[in-house]
């Protein structure tokens, strides 16, 4: 494969090539890495990654899922969307078409009656960009990545995935047509950059943003998820619950390089007035095909949430936890009767593959305590996840499966054993799980903890927790503190499972840490700002990021410092100090036994 | 046991109760907890706890670390220094004699040469509190609690533990004979309240402060010390390495509740100008003494850096980087001698078992990156821990063994595998492990997931790791978050093992979480001030700590708040849900239906 970046010429094909540092927006300091791209069989695929240039004419791929945002060469406008990458690949499949869709309403947005201001509490906030018409699979055809790898075809976004994650295609295609892994991509949202999900592959991180009825504006959500990919975050899910839901979304979807997930469960419940009971199929059906049509990538369905398993949770200590899975329960035991969602699987089936949205089935009898982990209701659902599992396969529809939650680490593995044994396989996407539920402020590593050992153990995918759950809604600060430390547990899985070329990139800090390259080891971090401001807090002049010490130790007391001495003075191989030591050992001491150059304290 | 309170009268023992709620330092804010102490078999014999008041009248009993400053019945006073509690206990044993002790020297501090200041750089520094002379077991006798448990002897300090950890006083003493724990406490260190670390108790937390030759200050490190007892470490390591380090440590021996560790290292390569070859055995030894005199609880040794081991790690990526194992590295190869450390163990045993000081054998050949985890050079040196760990044990010297440092996760349990074997069950302290390399700024966490893990498999204490770490000396708030991490760690571990009572503290706090008891959620948590911040940014007004919902997900979608009007609405029990749910199904619709209560959003 071809790397595009500043020190490659430009190629004849038309590829954009990054040849300048990027810079932070913020800051507005010049960082050592490059936006660049892998180029793939056809000119207009083109995998981004990050090229970080270290000061010893070496250079590190790192997979990238900023979006055009960090290529200085593509000017972005929030008004106007992202380019649609992947519109001529859907296209020419052949298969789907443009239709009128389903006319935009104002309690779409969560506005019932009229108004003296009439309509949408903001027009302004009314997405600007491109007119678009929705598109579908002809006469309900599945057009899922699913159908398509079962039939042998390696997609455009097959190769890209194949690319950004170095392995063949073929195996892309198998994993997917297996069902062990999604490519979550709506034919209606083609700005993504096509990623993958399954244990094969790299773990992989969600972000959660979203307004709710208390606080936060559009122009904040479209914010959180650009801020979120630039950290890492490689889905973003939409949980909006107050105004303006459809608008924000559309903001979001169009600007957005990375899959989009929803729980149109909110969105329908919010059409009702926030009323269970007068929830029904049609509603949510409308919601779901309204999301579909905007181009939303997976949704969160909570049909498992039965109501033979509603009072399994009579006895637990927090009830249920799950915001989905509390709303059909309660429709459940209003009506007295299955769940509609349950009931309706097979028609949802068909409308979620004629956009190739991909099911994410929610666990809404989650545990939310220490206490309820793995549970009778817990399990019950998952057994009927299984069972839907299979006949959304039937369907041709991709799927994931949700898992928890609040588990105790000794509990952990059985959490994706049984998963992988009931579900045949099919991705696991948890949340944490938290390991304990002492401490809320910092339920990020309650539940970090979890994510790195389930993801280790073969989740697929790991839904962040900032450090405002349980308490608030996140800010930006929690938001990259969510993803960070998300980033830390899935590399951190990728690594203990012995992903092909996982461990180059800590061997390329930790080279750059023993060798005292500095600005090497704050480029390669997985946040640069963070460890550079950490450094100058205790040592700011510049030589000390040169310096062969650092401000813990000081000079006399750096072992990595004695050992590089230990190592230029006694030969650089086992062999060769063995041979050589009792000799260097003379000359050592005729030199002065300096362990340390002699730096004034 | 009988707990003293501000809710029990006043006992007529001598016993002092706390009956006001103790008030934060800081914020100046009442805080819902108070310290109170469980009673042993003697009036003198009180194990303080943190009593936390719920709003529903319960209560809830919390290991407390904090020492006598969070007691309002005391006045302390730094320069005073702490009661010493256990000085009866010592003395009544009459087999340990007080002496005139090894004169304190200029270069003790740090100061080689006769400055126009002399001697100190800050005489004001010198600890003022009450003259003591050291103590020691009379003519070189082991006065070890493992030498008193071996003789089947319960000691006032066995007995202040098992009420600490709620377990027999037998229990303790039989792991303490058996060398599967320690009880780390210097005969002249009479002011620890004690503690015990083995793997059958709470896993504990370490957390390290200390001065470095480029910052800080005596006054910053007793702060620090006393910050991080604060917020649960277990024991503090002061591993100071510029100048005062003799003064420093006396300052935070005399004002520390919890035992202080340190290595002996360190102040001796200081003495020697910071040239490694010139460190002697005698140097050494001089040192120990000192800082056994002054009643430092646990010494790190890197005894098991043997010359033959450092030609191993020559084709490591990141070396030695533990201090100490470099320190003792480049002598051996300056001398190209076998380290004076091993030599000399037997005549190191004897000295610190007549202080009964105890061992925390140091891990000089780490790893410091994932891709020398589990390495020759590791293991070599993990066999001669465990041969030293036997000759300690032939003197009574009470004895732990260190642990990694950057250990990806599927290599964690050989660690503590190989350890328990090799080292006859003795207490394994680990530092972390960090699961990856690539996040410096947050390597709290990194290290965070691999302590979890491993404290569930069987370590006994961790040591914690501040987001400071590879890049600057921690500040106050890098303590805070270091152990707060930690505890979390060290929580999820004692959950995972099935600790006695562990539980009962998420317990207490899911139910208050589910009640929407918001005030009792957070004085329950690890760091209530925090909680309490995060919550009040996003709601701040006082009645929002009162509502049946929170700001992340507003009242319609409030999960908690829908589960419990469930449980309201369709009774309690599931024998009950289940009879009850047709007819009470019929009273939900004509009862409004309302799943939530009417709250204007």
């Amino acid at each position: 494969m071809t790397i595009k970046d500043a020190r490659t010429p430009a190629s004849t094909q038309n590829a954009s090539v990054a040849t300048e540092p990027s810079t932070d927006g913020e800051a507005g300091k010049s960082i050592g890495w490059h936006k660049a791209y892998v180029e793939g069989t056809r000119p207009d695929l083109r995998v981004p990654v990050r090229q970080v240039h270290l000061t010893n004419g070496q250079s590190v791929t790192l997979y990238d899922t900023s979006g055009p945002y960090t290529d200085p060469h593509v000017e972005t406008d929030v008004r106007r969307g992202l380019p649609p990458l992947r519109e001529n690949w859907i296209i020419a499949r052949g298969d789907t078409e443009e239709y009128a869709g389903r006319p935009v309403r104002p309690e779409d947005d969560g506005i019932k009656h009229t108004s003296p201001r009439g309509g949408l509490r903001n027009l302004d906030a009314v997405f600007p960009g491109r007119p678009r018409q929705p598109r579908r699979g002809r006469d309900g055809a599945a057009v899922t990545q699913l159908a398509y790898a079962r039939r042998g075809e390696i997609t455009p976004e097959m190769e890209f995935v194949a690319l950004r994650e170095n392995v063949s295609p073929e195996v892309v295609r198998e994993e997917i047509a297996a069902g062990r892994a999604v490519l979550p991509a709506n034919v209606n949202h083609p700005e993504i950059e096509p990623m993958i999900i399954g244990k094969r592959f790299l773990v992989k991180v969600n972000a959660n943003i979203g307004n709710s009825a208390v606080t936060s504006s559009i122009e904040e959500e479209v914010e959180k998820m650009t801020w979120a990919t630039r950290w890492g975050a490689d889905t973003v899910m939409d949980l909006s619950t107050g105004r303006n839901i459809h608008t924000t979304r559309e903001w979001v979807l169009r600007n957005s390089p990375v899959p989009i997930g929803t729980v149109p469960l909110y969105q329908a419940l919010e059409k009702v007035d926030g009323k269970a009971e007068e929830l029904t199929w049609e509603i949510y059906k409308d919601t779901v095909i309204e999301q579909a049509e905007q181009g939303v990538d997976y949704m969160t369905v909570h049909a498992g949430v039965r109501l033979a398993y509603v009072p399994l949770t009579a006895n637990r200590k927090t009830g249920i936890v799950s915001r989905g899975g509390s709303i059909m329960a309660a429709w459940c035991l209003a009506h007295h009767k299955e769940s509609f969602l349950y009931e309706n699987f097979e028609e949802l089936c068909e409308i979620l593959a004629a956009y190739d949205v991909t099911y994410s089935l929610g666990d809404g009898l989650r545990p939310g305590s220490i206490a309820d982990a793995n549970d009778e209701a817990q399990f019950a659902e998952l057994r009927t996840l299984g069972e839907l599992n299979r006949i959304a396969k039937r369907f041709n529809v991709q799927t994931m499966i949700e898992g928890p939650g609040h588990v105790p680490m000794h509990k952990i593995k059985e959490n994706i054993d049984l998963q992988q044994e009931i579900c045949d396989e099919a991705p696991f996407y948890t949340l944490g799980p938290l390991t304990t539920d002492v401490a809320p402020a910092y339920d990020h590593i309650t539940s970090g903890i979890g994510a790195a050992m389930i993801a280790w153990w073969g989740t697929a995918m790991l839904c962040y927790v900032t450090p405002k759950e349980h308490l608030g809604l996140p800010n930006r600060d929690d938001v990259k503190t969510g993803v960070i430390t998300y980033k830390i547990a899935a590399h951190a899985a990728d690594l203990a499972k012995g992903h092909p070329g996982a461990q180059e990139w800590d061997d390329a800090l930790s080279d750059a840490r023993f060798e005292f390259r500095w600005e090497d080891q704050f480029n390669l971090a997985l946040d640069p700002d963070t460890a550079r401001e950490f450094h100058d807090e205790t040592l700011p002049a510049e030589p000390a990021k040169t310096a062969h010490f650092c401000s813990m130790c000081g000079p006399k007391f750096c072992s990595m410092k004695i050992s590089q001495d230990i190592r230029r003075e006694h030969g650089g191989t086992k062999a060769e100090i063995e041979q050589g030591m009792a000799e260097k050992s003379k000359e050592f001491a005729a030199a002065g036994n300096r362990v340390y150059l002699p730096i004034a304290d």
